[in-house]
């Protein structure tokens, strides 16, 4: 009987594939030739079907589809720690926005970019959604990591130093998607700041435009109270409302924090088909408020997770993310069964992938997607005893066991070590941001 | 001029001593003599002032003093990850109890602390307050692993396999309490469960013994509405009412949990002086309500941090557990301004040393106090940039970071290998009992 001949078989002594729902697969391995995963079958079993040209065994590991941060903004890491513990309008006006009035390039996002895609990978992360000024610097960082994103590039109605105005944006952006159209790992979609910041006019050619690329759209929606009471008195309607009205709800779309949303915005979302991205580590800290996940879920909107940017963090560990998302839930809805152990995963996982539109591709251990794969050591004091490995990953901090990554079945983590990124100079070169940071006292 | 000779002198990169309140301290060091600390001086001064026995350099590390656990059961650490996702009635009532009405026995108690108090000084503690059977156990495990403890014997209406009922128990704690009565790092008090489970008669034998031997007192108050809403109904009095009635709020008491905490159960903590213990991730993880820290601050009452048992949290990670406490407090006063990185730190030392009767001795990095303390690495790159060291500490994952751990200038954690616990045996001896605990399917 002839074996088959693979690039790459992975062991391990638990398997989480996310689908099928609520199961860990003992000892079983994970076949993986051109970049994509084509076969999950018993250890004993992998052994007489492929001959591999590579084998990883990890046999105090648990395997887990690659986790996908479904929001940020890579280049803030660069402004990691600057300004914290103040609400998001004085965070924004007084402190962020004039930093970045000053320091943002397209050296500090090619650099920022990097240091958090490191960051990402050292914790897991395979794909990442962001919303940055000079998208193409982000897009280059990515292809040099071997990183997978979804990148929205920025639409604003003022000026910054990658655009004039929100044709210039778009113009640009679209630019950009062209550029992209036939990347496997690169897509590229519309990033309308928030509804306080985008007029009708550019609103209304995104939609248009979004419906005809069929390209993502990205929104801050609804993160404070404050905000939704503002539209309301200028104009009467609700933000997603308006929205709505401009034809910007659809299964494109992609509504980030939702911190406010009352029946009616629920119903709107599941009725459009619009997933919400929840971020609470930074409606936390930023005091925006708390999102309704539960009632979201019941109400069958697809809700995903993100850490935002890591200014308002003040880190992009996903892991992490999905416990404080927990956490939250359970006490927001007064219910410790809500997103329980498999569930929580999910958020990070296949839920990312549906709210990206890459659900055929990512977001699961299964045969025929890319082989984007995590695995986090229990090899600790901390994962014993260990009655339950979801409940591990969900509930204990573990990130800083996270011992090998792949996207696309290329190996980006071996052992903690950064396999695509000379972590010592992206360390000086972030530190050298920091020092010039500091130096001018802004 | 003469030296003075020293056991230890610590040199580090930054040092927030905790008190003075607000402090980052530069290139600082730390001279300790006798288990003491005796001098907190710039690093040019200390080498004109001191011949150090030992000297330890920290150039890329924060110090701060040993974190205070003021809340947990340590021996359920060998129940981590046995029954999540349930409400605080159905976990005790079908999960936790019957479990430990099987498992809890002196040697569980002896190996799940020495496993608790591991992970602990992993993490940064120093000093651990505790409730839980066979104390005496918990108290030889600190004893032999050095590290500082407050423990408070259980006292039920009902039997468990440590002692028949409320009098019972109350004699073997006081016999357990007159062993250590000279004791320097282990203090013994009173652990009446919780208003439900102890009766009228054992609370007021407490309330005058405690008062008599100046003995802290520990209890579970209102960790639910439910609890609240239950004890209304039956008897017209809040929980915190009766202990009130009963003599039994003082200066001496620690109120664990308070998630339902109106103006009037402020304004009696405010004016007897008790203390409350806030447990974020348990509270949140079994959906029991959010403690209103700020409310609880701002009328003057003292709030420290715990972390609970493992079964509630998953792990015992003190710094982790300040970043909880910091975001949610900031969500639920809504301002971001709440719990910033320095309060959010002293809520970890200094209030925990207020709470346990302790501040003259330790929770801070002052002259005249005991040489508690805990380095954190900063040499990663999730460390960098590092705008502000107390930032990071509050807000970025670091537990895994911390290096170096002393308590009373006796060494515990050298480069993360744990001095005085073999980990390799404890990892054992764990899995043993959660082999045990699995195979018996409760």
């Amino acid at each position: 009987m002839s074996r088959q001949i693979i690039d790459l078989l992975i062991t391990a002594r638990w398997t989480i594939p996310v689908i099928p729902e609520n199961t860990v697969l003992e000892d079983c391995a994970l076949a993986v030739n051109q970049g994509k995963i084509i076969g999950v079958v018993p250890q004993s079993e992998a052994e007489k079907r492929y001959q591999a040209k590579e084998q990883v065994v990890l046999d105090n590991h648990i395997l887990i589809p690659g986790l996908i941060n479904a929001h940020g903004h890579a280049a803030m890491s660069l402004f990691k720690g600057y300004a914290d513990d103040y609400p998001l309008q004085t965070w924004l006006e007084e402190h962020i926005w004039p930093a970045e009035g000053k320091w943002v390039s397209p050296e500090f996002v090619q650099d920022g970019s990097e240091l958090a895609i490191a960051e990402m990978i050292r914790s897991g992360t395979t794909c990442f959604a962001d919303m940055y000024f000079f998208p193409e610097e982000t897009a280059k960082a990515a292809l040099n990591t071997g990183m997978r994103c979804q990148l929205y590039f920025p639409i604003l109605d003022f000026p910054s130093a990658w655009a004039q105005d929100a044709n210039d944006y778009i113009n640009k952006g679209l630019a950009l998607h062209d550029n992209y159209r036939s990347n496997e790992s690169i897509t590229i979609g519309f990033g309308p700041h928030a509804p306080y910041t985008v007029s009708d006019e550019p609103l209304k050619r995104i939609a248009v435009l979004a419906e005809e690329l069929q390209a993502p759209i990205q929104i801050h929606l609804h993160e404070t109270t404050k905000e939704v009471n503002d539209a309301v008195a200028e104009s009467g309607l609700r933000p997603i409302d308006r929205l709505n009205q401009l034809g910007l709800l659809s299964p494109l779309t992609q509504c980030v924090h939702m911190t406010e949303a009352n029946n009616s915005d629920i119903e709107l979302l599941s009725t459009t088909g619009a997933h919400v991205i929840h971020c609470p580590e930074s409606n936390l800290k930023l005091a925006s408020g708390f999102c309704p996940v539960k009632k979201l879920q019941d109400a069958g909107v697809n809700v995903a997770l993100g850490t935002d940017g890591a200014a308002s963090n003040n880190d992009l560990d996903l892991l992490g993310e999905m416990r404080t998302a927990s956490l939250l839930a359970k006490g927001v809805s007064q219910d410790a069964s809500t997103l329980n152990a498999h569930q929580t995963l999910a958020l990070a996982t296949i839920n990312g992938a549906k709210a990206l539109g890459q659900e055929d591709k990512i977001g699961s251990l299964e045969i025929g997607k890319a082989a984007d794969i995590t695995a986090i050591s229990i090899d600790s004091l901390e994962a014993t005893p260990l009655f339950n490995p979801a409940s591990y990953l969900a509930y204990s901090q573990c990130s800083h066991q996270v011992s090998h990554v792949w996207t696309n079945g290329k190996i980006l983590l071996k052992d903690r070590q950064l396999q695509t990124i000379d972590e010592q100079a992206l360390r000086e070169k972030a530190q050298t941001w920091a020092k010039r940071i500091k130096a001018s006292g802004t």
